[in-house]
């Protein structure tokens, strides 16, 4: 395999204290997931999705999403975004001091009308003020592009429709697009397709992945992504969250997994595994449950910890 | 990613029998593991590991092995292969009308010597005369490499002393060699860099790779060995077996991850999924655990029947 064209350096975007916790019904107090992040900064990590500002009737882990930044904001060395679905919850942001944001959107009608009740070409309605606005307050905003490789209700997704969403999001404002791979069907060979695809029409370096390891194939997909030298990939300490389309399946890439896959490759990441072990630890001990990263679970049992 | 160099059939050698099994207390009942071992055959594997012919009081689950051999020889469409520690063991696999026999070596003397009480060396006067008997009888002979990339004794291993165990045992008469990631520690770049020498040295469409998923790096090595042409790779059903060296840990690739990614990659394997995914809910319910697969987790859920 040829590793010539694989990034030096990646960033990784730690998404288990918003994407990770917002399905899990114990509900976690703001003062321990303030821990959680302040453990997975200690460990390095320096791009932290923390809350997201959405309506509590439809996700209560997130109702103390305000105190959660509150606590976290007085922590150094760290950016920390949040997610917004809309004006309202940007308005909370730009009120708390938030100093990146996230907006979304995906690649399907019928997903996005089911998570949203919008479709894409409406949702993008609901987006472009918020982006603007962010924008005018110096608030940097990522874009998320859901179901970017198959959707549960329209099953494929063509490449072409990816890269319109996307190049949409970057025309838009948005400084990074990630491709969430949200009911985890990405494959090699499509991953290699979508991203040869983009490649020819925007600049790859404003592309991260964030894959599902929902049928054990998000590290493959990492590795296709390397090879287009992307060097931004989202992942979920300890393997957070599970996957809402099928329950007692695995959801987000472990960030564990991703970084004990990057190091062997002699790809700098700036993170310690010990410590993110330590974090990830902690808040599935909150969680009472236990961890799907395959390194983790081996790292624990080595340590007699687990 | 260069997907041109991939194969276009795999032969997947199903192990789950045999190493999946040897380390569960639970001692399954001959017929029991002949049912498992049809149903496998009927989901298309053609090359299944079945039991070895070793001392009942040091892997007691082997204990039934003559009976599960009896069984399974009615199955048609399938070749059976049994490991033999030993001429010992050889005579029985003899006296049985066994048609495919695998034996065993390391790269590593304090591995060899705790795991068969031998050098490597040592390991080798054992084995010479067994494979010398098999050719003889026309039983063909596959060869192992434990420790092949990584010993929990003696730490990282040189790709050199996995090329002179290989040739070793392709000059004596073993028509396969199987390298195996013992501990679950081999990464991408060793696994390329023990190729690469590999490559150099002897013929690559005589090696098989053997990968456990202990760290999750598995089916990232799986790609790099498709890379190079590999066509041969070892996994076990629903991922059974455990490792030794760090309990609670993650042994065997699951079958059903490597057949997934096979198919995405229009690689060929005759192996129905679906059937396959049958085949591993019976044996792990036969010893009362859960799968390791992240495939055949998501799979089940999906069906309702996790």
């Amino acid at each position: 395999m040829d590793f010539s064209s694989f990034p030096k350096k990646v960033k990784v975007v730690e998404v288990g204290a918003r994407d990770g916790l917002q399905n899990e019904p114990n509900v976690l107090a703001a003062q321990t997931k303030a821990q959680f992040i302040k453990l997975l900064s200690e460990a390095g990590l320096r791009s932290i999705e923390v809350c997201s500002f959405v309506r509590e009737d439809k996700i209560p882990q997130m109702a103390n999403a305000e105190e959660v930044y509150q606590e976290v904001k007085k922590i150094k060395h760290a950016n920390f975004s949040c997610l917004v679905p809309n004006m309202k919850g940007f308005e909370k942001a730009l009120e708390l001091g938030v100093k990146e944001i996230a907006v979304f959107t995906s690649t399907s009608d019928s997903f996005n009308q089911r998570n949203t009740n919008s479709s894409v070409s409406k949702s993008f309605e609901i987006i472009e003020p918020v982006i603007q606005e962010a924008l005018k307050n110096n608030i940097k905003v990522r874009g998320y592009v859901s179901t970017a490789f198959g959707c549960p209700y329209e099953g494929s997704i063509a490449p072409q429709k990816v890269l319109e969403v996307s190049s949409k999001l970057l025309e838009l404002g948005c400084y990074e697009i990630s491709l969430g791979d949200t009911i985890g069907v990405a494959t090699p060979l499509l991953v290699n397709s979508t991203l040869e695809l983009l490649k020819k029409n925007l600049e790859l370096q404003r592309i991260a992945l964030h894959f599902h390891d929902t049928r054990g194939m998000a590290l493959s997909n990492v590795l296709v992504g390397l090879s287009h030298g992307i060097s931004v990939f989202d992942s979920s300490a300890g393997g957070l969250g599970g996957c809402p389309y099928a329950r007692g399946a695995t959801g987000n890439l472990a960030t564990e997994d991703l970084i004990y896959l990057l190091h062997s490759l002699n790809i700098e990441t700036g993170v310690s595994l010990e410590r993110l072990a330590m974090a990830s630890r902690y808040i599935h001990e909150a969680l009472g449950k236990k961890s799907t990263s395959k390194f983790l679970q081996s790292y624990l049992s080595s340590k007699d910890i687990s």
